[in-house]
């Protein structure tokens, strides 16, 4: 495989998820950072562009300016890492695919329905790929249980209890630093905290597992720490399209959950448990009640996510060879486009179409809180 | 303390619930089986009574004709257990408390809040004891966390999380037996199902831990294995007095869960994560983040809860010494009522205002689920 | 099943043993206390006899003179439960089996091959039955794993890793109690304390649960705690019949376990892992690697381990119903020795003869380690 | 911090090791593979070589051969990563140090002690920094331990279980693929197989938690599984200088056991339980007994260790992260010795003292094993 080159939009000083990116991409080694807008200003762009080794040259004071430059090379990057804050993604985004540039972007893709529809039809009409890293369903044991259902192994799913718990920011001020800092911030994150946070991930989690699709949602989005103006707890009921249901809870004040992403799918043939936490494991109880753990690395995986596993059993993988194994398939997606042997089918990583799903998850849970937690179709 | 005698309505064969109640009294010796209406034809109550050792002239054809004959005994029995199917739970104990017998009985109280007030009513004119087994909070641990949340060592409670699911239930006609039969028969447990059986065991645990008051409720009451008439699976959003949140869930199709009632408890300075299946310790989490487990039977759980312990630690204490302890502070209550030195401080199991306040739960969620899933007082 | 009378030596006040035994004989209410020699005045013994509902007539100061008595009576004891600290075992159980009275010892049975070869010899010469109260083998998934590998489902077994941690004495004085004092005191417990009191529970677990049968052992025995005079750490080499190895460690000063008996068996065919500290499941892993695990109380477990079972999954049962479980195959056992229907292949609990292994192995460990920790034969 | 340039022996097609320290080296950027000898043709070296982006003129037919030839360019590599079966690591290593290159080797060092002596002799002679990448003492949990322990908040250590099973290789043939093979032949792995590459990994484990210095060995290394000539099954007791004990376990057919490296170490003042496939945890009990889990990314790990996280706590880090610890101390020592900064309290990882450790530790055992399991000074 080719190794490709590319650029990033955010990730300057004190940057987790820049970093976190960076580091991700670097493990299989398949693309190299050659330009970025990693801060506001010029210089300080070009300070973390020296400590990662990039070029002066290609360190941009603007996403905008970057976007077009890049484009003007003949060796410009392959693709940009979009790791600003949330309010900016959708401007980002929109200028690299409007250069043509393929774009991976965190979640949550963007802050309206209107901005998640623009960034879906401009891919689709350049015919662009794009990334947005819902890091959890890179693991293997993700994959493996996605595939596990959609061959019909458990059977209808009936109903699923999803959740995704922090306690970091159970106090305000004290704890959680810049990161907490910008969510808890509408001018950085939209006007939505928790929700759009984690809650993101656990609709993404559950969308990709099962395949289900949301009919409607009744949300109770509330305000709790003290000092507090966007939502830092809630809870979901769900309907899906064909009859199952579902529970979603996200909390930021839950102490003693690091990053607790659980889901928990009940079939008519059995249920699944997983917990990105023990990412290296699956436990699967059949119609007898048999519980059933699986590792990755061991037998029993279905072959097409335990093709993404590097090491041995019980060698710990984790979160950052997750979002290592969506970057694998992208590039590896991305190399197809340059060589024209690309298909549709080859994407194995949650694209610009999930994004826009998770932002109209967004509004439909902020429309039916704002009216008193009544059921609001998607 | 002085041995007492007591009898029991329903406990025949193929009951579960009245070989376990009497299972729980024999462990300390503090009661004997002294009479009964354990069937509803005499020949099979006697055919019971032999097994048990009880005197065929107290055995009963029915529970009216038993409480008055006991009531006119000098040896007559102490106190009745009630374990039948729950629509025979109001007409019975009200028969024991019109002859001024004490009561025990099994969860849920009965089925309608007329019932619910009518018993409380009853047992407060004639100031008769009255046990609603809720079997969980007997736990060394459920009682260690109730004295420590009601210390004001978690803080101001901010959300609780509580879940009972079940997997027995998940097929109509294969699994459940007769146990599963009454229980989803509208004849036999009253016009809930799952709610009543689970749901009232995790309303009580709620409360019994964090001493919360359920202002409000919005249900969603699911009818969901193929055939069945009541509802199987309910999610239910609580609001409390005083602002804080909840959300429970409760389950008979959950596959994979034997009888897995948990409740976490979020508050300003700290967390506790609870699990009835592994009763013997508890999960505290400080506010710095650090996870403490305490064990029943270790230094660090609360006197009065410690005192409930019969082994040392790491013993295995189970369901049958939880019951136990409820029908320790009952038995220990009844000795003091006779000898004149009862104070109602001594209390320390669920009465009939507890039972009282689970019915009155139950139908405030059918009401919320019968009018579109919104909010109702209760 | 007729209900049967007993008689226990030792269980005066401060007994922990003796407590547990009469509650776990209660659950069942299959016998009923109808004597004792709870301690070594009669004083004190009829005190507790009257707490405990004992004919003050058959409180006994001395078990000689109760085996008489008993023995003589019509209505006399059934069996009689030894339950003193380890050095009046043996004079205290050939005492009833020379009065033609069945026995139940707790273990060790006794502090000399001799004497442990004594009890054997008269059981067997007087036809009676003895219980050795090895509790954990009680366990319903004990005798699951039991009947797994007797039937040949792990294959050859290759390995055992078996260990049992304490860590109440971790410090001289402060811990333990009177619990602690006899148990480290040559006077009361015999010349060995540690290995005495956990090692032979490890001893027997291993033995019941492979069926294999120990050949020589190498025994490194260390006295860590100051001021203790008897060993409290100790690891042991074995070697098996058949060529198996294992590896076995007690301690009284592994600070964070409880109660921790685990056993691990690796065999051909898959492996099993077992704490009776978590005694309602089993996991088993096969030959493939998936590890699989069942619950007391559902599908999967072997029936005559399930027969045991008083509660549905989920509802858990302890150490009062592990020993419950063996005092229900030997009360089973005396009932068809009344009846003339009892075969020696009805015994389902721990015998004499296991006993007597027991001693056996103490004794070759302690000569293994007063040679330098060399290989003894047993 | 400079990035380095390093080369690699060892590391050609189906070398699960090779990639894996390649993939550690990149995570964080530090250091480019710019030379290699990475199988026995060069032909198949430069095939290894084009896929890693490595100049075919610095694909070498031999490590001398590269050696030599790096040592002379101005730009020539500042170390090498030797990653070839054990046979070969001493010949590998000593080129590079005679060609005053710094080294890292994967462990075991070598294969006899004289020629781990020698090793160190040279070294030290040159100066030259030596890693050896006991990779497990890289996690921050494990850096946490060392440090708790040091400080003598366990207080005196008193005894230590220590394990390492894995069931990969069962069976003979069918399991073990090419890793396997190597493993299990005496020609690529010295006289020694499981105890070699297992058990080192424990003794350097528990060296290097507690400080221990072992005094003598009694071993017993078992040949089990059919076919097999060299041990796969050992168990060794332990005396430390000071008067502790430990007993460790490595096994290579206990199924279910993926990579199940676990250090138990019991002090006068609490315990600690490690478990490197649940790294992000350790858990510490108190002398109190209450029992504390503390997290990578949380309060209460040393500032030392915590340095060491890449990512915020919940967001799990693994067997690369911390290969890749190792190399973050490795490389800043490397660039301390251009700068001229360089002093020997920077150094935290393993070096070649502590891999000689590891080579006579197993000779201790051989020669223990071969007389009938006696002990054996150190």
């Amino acid at each position: 495989m080719k190794k490709l080159n590319y650029g990033m939009v955010g990730g300057g000083p004190g940057s987790f998820i820049g970093d976190a990116h960076r580091k991700s991409i670097n493990i299989d080694a398949m693309a190299t950072l050659v330009a970025g807008c990693f801060s506001r200003t010029l210089e300080k762009c070009q300070q973390t562009g020296a400590e990662l080794g990039v070029d002066p040259a290609r360190c941009y004071a603007s996403f905008e300016e970057m976007a077009k430059a890049e484009a003007a090379r003949e060796d410009g990057i392959d693709f940009a890492v979009v790791v600003t804050p949330n309010v900016s993604h959708y401007a980002a985004c929109k200028a690299f695919l409007e250069a043509g540039i393929h774009v991976s972007c965190d979640k949550p893709l963007c802050l309206t329905v209107e901005q998640a529809e623009d960034l879906v039809r401009l891919a689709d009409e350049k015919g662009l790929l794009f990334l947005v890293t819902y890091t959890y369903m890179g693991h293997v044991t993700a994959k493996h249980i996605r595939k596990f259902i959609a061959d019909g192994k458990l059977g209808k799913v009936r109903t699923v209890m999803a959740e995704y718990p922090q306690g970091w920011l159970a106090y305000e001020g004290e704890w959680g630093g810049t990161q907490g800092a910008w969510r808890c911030d509408p001018a950085q994150s939209g006007g939505v905290n928790c929700l759009g946070d984690l809650g993101t991930h656990v609709e993404n989690a559950v969308a990709t597992l099962t395949g289900l699709k949301v009919k409607r949602v009744l949300a109770k989005m509330d305000i709790v720490v003290p000092g507090r103006v966007l939502d830092d707890n809630d809870v979901i009921l769900v309907e899906y399209e064909g009859g199952a249901t579902g529970c979603y809870w996200t909390s930021q004040f839950a102490i003693g959950h690091d990053n607790d992403l659980r889901v928990r799918i009940y079939g008519e043939d059995g249920s699944i448990l997983w917990k990105q936490e023990e990412c290296e494991k699956v436990t699967m109880i059949s119609r007898e009640g048999t519980i059933i753990e699986r590792h990755r690395g061991n037998g029993g995986i279905e072959d097409c996510a335990a093709a993404y596993g590097r090491l041995p059993s019980g060698h710990t993988e984790g979160w950052l060879e997750s979002m290592g194994n969506l970057y694998k398939s992208f590039i590896t997606c991305l190399n197809a486009k340059k060589d024209g042997t690309f298909t549709p089918d080859m994407i194995d990583f949650p694209t610009v179409h999930d994004g826009a799903e998770g932002v109209k998850f967004v509004h439909a849970c902020l429309k039916s809180n704002a009216n008193g937690n009544v059921w609001v179709d998607l």
